[in-house]
């Protein structure tokens, strides 16, 4: 069987995505050490390409986290040492064309070239499905890194450390209430109850929008929380 | 009329996008300094969003420009000096909402103010629309500073220079022809022979693949060329 067909079997088989353009994927395969065209241009495309759907997915999924922590995240899942590791569990080291010098050097196992070339790929997935496909492959190939992603606890806010806390020991969810607004339509102050029924605790707060009250009032509960363990 | 609708408004005549969820605009356009919820979050999904934009731009536009080329020509446009100029020539400042403290002292002309703003109008036009309406509408908001572009000429590729020299003086293009093809299928040299039929010059050279000879061919007649100005 041809290099292309073959290649075009493992984009089908490891990641579920069928090549309309298989010239495409060989590009994005090829190390520079192996001459011209290249995956240089492609993975600085991938790079953008990767960089959206990554930020996207920690954007919908840790909704409550600020830019900092979103920032941290994305750095963590994009890294060289983060990408190699996906490179070889999709066995794409075997797919690289690299110049003789780099393959008696094993280049094939090199973290920065093997990350390179996912990224690459990804531009490729790109241009020849669009965004949606290569957000599909690569989300389902960044999979177990995802999964194992977690804000650290001292990121997370007060709501989502409460409500962990209480779900851990099988408590009902605080409730929140707003008591008061107060002030002028652009600089108003909410004052909101956070109640945890089944330890008879209640905290009251400020803040100027219902989001930051609601966050302050949990931090009160939670400080207030019996230690626990 | 209410804020809400003059915003929908200047985005309409602007920006020429009508928005589902004015709402996503409205926390586009508020400064962390007014409160939660802020623009912080949309800035860093707006940061990705316009990044691939112009990688993708930039890699369809200059063919031949080698990555890192590409990359210097982002960093230029997406440098926070080029959006906050951009966020201006929208009249983008009007818009902002902005801590007390920070209207005061005329946060609505600082340049990082403005810039993040315009990054986080991206994040909401490609919420909001998609990544083909924040494409449309961002490039055409980056226009000016797009058209002004141009590879540095030592960027440039001896074919591209080539080119421009000749046709800076009214003479035909040069003419590329392969004379010879040597070598084992994946170890092969290209001979090519670059002609200028008006200069009465020619000049052959190797490459590793067409596009290499090509250059090489060029760069010599480029070398012999005679002394213009």
């Amino acid at each position: 069987m041809e290099r292309g067909e073959q290649l075009s079997g493992w984009l089908r088989e490891r990641l579920g995505y069928e090549p309309r353009n298989p010239a495409l994927f060989h590009t994005a395969l090829t190390h520079r050490s192996a001459g011209s065209p290249n995956n240089e241009r492609l993975e600085l495309l991938g790079d953008a390409v990767l960089g959206l759907i990554v930020v996207q997915y920690l954007y919908e999924r840790f909704d409550s986290a600020d830019e900092g922590s979103l920032s941290r995240l994305r750095a963590h899942i994009v890294s060289g040492a983060s990408l190699a590791q996906i490179a070889a569990s999709l066995a794409l080291g075997q797919w690289l064309v690299l110049g003789a010098g780099e393959l008696k050097t094993g280049g094939d196992r090199r973290e920065s070239i093997l990350a390179n070339a996912l990224e690459a790929l990804c531009g490729a997935l790109y241009l020849d499905g669009g965004l949606p496909a290569a957000r599909e492959v690569m989300l389902r190939a960044l999979g177990p890194a995802l999964e194992r992603l977690e804000l650290p606890v001292e990121l997370k806010d007060a709501k989502t450390r409460l409500q962990e806390l209480l779900q851990a020991r099988g408590l009902s969810l605080p409730r929140y209430r707003i008591v008061a607004v107060e002030g002028a339509l652009h600089a108003q102050v909410f004052r909101v109850t956070c109640e945890v029924e089944p330890l008879s605790m209640r905290a009251t707060a400020s803040g100027s929008s219902r989001r930051r009250a609601e966050q302050a009032a949990a931090a009160l509960v939670l400080a207030r929380l019996p230690p626990w363990g």
